[in-house]
């Protein structure tokens, strides 16, 4: 992926903080990882109560930690009086969310002014180190001033 | 909207009874309403868990069930041996998630052999009678033989 | 669809001079037609020099004309000083595009200081009054100064 | 990009045989270039006849080229009797397309029995070898038997 240089050196801190008031996080389990300019991680267990009818993770759920995922990779690029918010998403579902951890990749594309877009993939793992790819998303982010 | 004939008569139990089994419904409070062929309703009550960083319902939450409304009125105009599974969606967010109540509606657009496509809209309601629209999605769900 | 109020009075000439200079209209032979605030039709005969591998219109052809009908809709709400830029867009294809016209229907959703959405459908015809939906459009724009 | 092993090992024929049947491709003075398993480049001349209100290509046209090369990403790994359909695509715009040449790039991201995942990529050339990146697609393809 390309290299960004951050506008704010606190990023990180800033991105960790705003995460921790993503309440969902804490419901569903998902912590963020490796926060790097431009790229995020955020990964969950497997989760039992957040399934679809077949038993897999719902759609819904593996869109909530790539949204954020890609949101927090916009934010980590923007001024330190800036947020990241999420104008339209499209997701593609690759494969069923099985398997015992969920790992969603955030990576910004394009930082505009305005306008960030961002990639995300989104894979399972099941005990190996080579994880399954389960969903692509393609995101747009507008910055909203603090 | 368009007037549909159900394949399957029984097509509402069937629903029901596949949303019974989607556990995240239970978890996030949400309820199958007005199941017609062709369109159903998913409301859920405003609930701090599923929060975004603002204190507003997190899109992952309302990308939840609107996904679920648009799978459910695809799998009211397939037959009884079938099941709908999301192949990718888009969604627009045209306002935050505040209010006491979120009610997501999926139509289907057409209903294809193997391709169905539908939109949802996503509206927030806080006491009154008229809600304010906060979300869109245009999906694409495919058909699977149980 | 809703009823808007536009800000400049003079939306319709504005729209059809620049609709006069996207010189690919001339060029597929599409004409603009029933401007109105937040919606605008485009419409295009069949033209055999713009198809796929087998004799349809190409997907890019169709997307063409719904997304300045999009565009257009999303400029007739605008200041005098403003353009309608695509941010981003989503287009399924419900059909084959055949029949002797095809027309685009743009209009919006949501019009917002700076994000617009707007949705696009379109029709194919063949002799009757009664058009084939062949194509849905869910769109963001960006309003830019001139 | 992943390594993928072609069913057809007369894939190249195939698509340039189809490509040929475009008439859109010609219209436009697009070529198709490097052909190989899961991934196409079209390529095109700047062309002053398929402009938008400001000068630059139309998104249509962009989307036009990188439409294709993403459907002919998915056909090389079909099977000699199947056609790749375009079900959705989804693209954002990053940068107004100038220069002298533009050039479309699709790649497979997932190939199965039925739907095949592929994103795409334009950038433009204005003399020297580094292009700028100007558009991102993400499309889902079916397989239609012959």
């Amino acid at each position: 992926m390309k290299k960004y240089n951050p506008l704010d050196p606190n990023f990180e801190f800033r991105i960790k903080e705003s995460f921790s008031r993503q309440t969902i996080m804490n419901s569903i389990g998902a912590e963020i990882k490796n926060v790097s300019p431009g790229r995020v991680e955020i990964e969950m267990p497997f989760n039992k109560n957040y399934c679809q009818q077949n038993g897999f993770l719902h759609a819904g759920v593996i869109t909530t930690i790539v949204d954020s995922a890609c949101g927090y990779a916009a934010l980590s690029l923007m001024s330190a009086d800036a947020d990241a918010l999420t104008v339209e998403f499209k997701v593609n579902f690759l494969a069923p969310a099985a398997g015992e951890k969920i790992v969603a990749i955030g990576e910004v594309i394009r930082a505009g002014n305005t306008i960030t877009i961002a990639t995300g993939e989104v894979f399972a793992y099941d005990g190996s180190d080579k994880g399954k790819q389960i969903a692509l998303m393609q995101v747009t982010l507008i910055k909203s001033n603090l």
